[in-house]
């Protein structure tokens, strides 16, 4: 701890999900000082605790002078501590901090990021956490227009246009992976302990290409095997490859503009999987970690109006 | 049991699959005499107790004086009675009857019917059981082309021209709906006792034809409920819609000829959907169960060589 962090009112950055705590100390000009994560999620914290919970974690963090903490994530949503309703798109970082929630009948400065909503064909999207990490990747990559890819259970892709999330959709990429490489026919046909094999991944993204859905293509990992036409070790590469594939086969990258710059973030061997199947379709790509929701939170902290 | 089915051979026609048993006593018309079905698919029989299974439970109908027996299904997979090697399309009446597997060592006549394989984009596909009921049905409606459909876990697309199967095509479509509403992040959403709802299928339907995957309008059915804009009775059948929509949108109806007659097969309320969805494309169908199973044995039958 520097005679800096003490001197400055620090900002605690949290992101507070389904499933796991985050959260990081923020120096004067946006470093992280300390890190500190949890399995206790919000499906994990009993109903009226959310309080105990973030005092039980980052109390000692709170009670520095004039600190002020920011939450993103699914703390925000309606099972969570305080509902902070969605901005609807298209939302920037003004409207993300006159939307911040600020939890009352507490000692410290808490605020709550607002998630976003957006609307296609008739049918709602929501996201919650990830326009923190968007905001963020854009300010470290300095950029204000951006394709940005955050791969994961459920996977966004969200364009910026100016500062502005202008549209957004989720897919449910690795939930399926999982539930068809865990809990379906394929299942016995996948060793569970087989390593990553990049040659069948990549040719799974390029079968994805052809169509016609992943309905069909997914049952090939199958035959393929009963055929003996693939080892089995690399039956699970490929099926990933199928499912990413089918995702970026959806993004219709042929009739996009190819020049817009593309930022992935996420963990690092899942950025860089997605990476490595947007460069066989010729896409280059930018990725990010956890630093992006650290620096989200950060310069959301420079904007936010008096509480 | 009459006069005339004690006199002429009988045919007993049985379709072993993964999980259950059907067969039937067809007389010399092809008319079904009786029919008797068990829980007990192949995944259900003992190493090396075929035989017995088969004697069980049709050991009266196969002492019949001349009787002979033909099967189809996953019985002549390599986890079955005895493998039947597939035949690779375009497949017929002829080539199946060629590459029926003979038990040996029993004392009646029993016939394996082999599946049919095919291979498109380099990645092979099969089917066990449905050749016959493609046959069948092609029997009954006097065709000798038309596209069959046989929806379920998973569905089957086949081509058929000039008696002969061209090509084929399977859909996990069955599976991953199981999947989605039972296992993913959709089931909490779902009321287990909701009814069928005809507007909601027909919405999710329409929805799928819009694209771009499944992976991406599957989430949907979260966000139209989060949003409170559809009743949570309704969304089962919704994502029912987006499944067989997903499949329907596969089949690329826009560019193919629309005067191929489209048969489906099935059991009555999975053809039923699946008209519906059709119809709603502009697309007409006629439907067939069980009967095009009997059917296409006793077609198969009057075709054999001498074993």
């Amino acid at each position: 701890m520097t005679d800096t962090a003490t001197a400055t009112p620090p900002l605690i950055a949290i992101d507070w999900g389904t499933t796991s705590l985050r959260g990081a100390l923020l120096g004067p000009e946006g470093q992280v000082l300390e890190e500190r994560q949890a399995a206790q999620g919000i499906l994990q914290v009993p109903a009226g605790g959310f309080a105990t919970v973030f005092e039980q974690h980052f109390g000692d963090w709170a009670r520095r002078p004039g600190s002020l903490t920011l939450i993103s994530g699914m703390a925000g949503s309606r099972q969570g501590w305080l509902e902070a309703p969605y901005c609807a798109c298209p939302a920037g970082f003004a409207q993300l901090a006159q939307g911040l929630a600020w939890l009352p009948g507490l000692p410290w400065r808490v605020g709550i990021v607002p998630g976003v909503s957006t609307e296609a064909q008739q049918v709602p999207d929501v996201m919650r956490g990830e326009e923190v990490q968007i905001f963020g990747a854009l300010q470290l990559a300095k950029l204000h227009s951006a394709t940005l890819v955050l791969p994961g259970t459920h996977s966004k892709w969200a364009t910026v246009q100016d500062g502005q999330i202008t549209g957004f959709s989720t897919w449910m990429t690795g939930e399926v992976y999982a539930l068809l490489s865990q809990h379906s026919i394929l299942a016995r046909s996948l060793p569970p302990d087989a390593v990553f094999d990049e040659l069948a991944f990549e040719r799974g993204v390029q079968q994805a290409q052809q169509g016609p859905s992943l309905l069909h293509t997914a049952f090939g990992t199958r035959t393929l095997q009963l055929m003996g036409r693939m080892p089995d070790d690399a039956l699970a590469s490929y099926l990933s490859g199928l499912v990413i594939g089918e995702e970026l086969r959806g993004q219709a990258f042929s009739t996009s503009a190819s020049d817009t710059p593309l930022l992935l973030i996420g963990s690092p061997s899942l950025t860089q999987r997605y990476a490595q199947a947007l460069a066989l379709l010729g896409r280059s790509s930018r990725r990010w970690g956890s630093e992006a929701t650290w620096a989200g939170l950060w310069a959301l902290s420079r904007q936010w109006p008096s509480p």
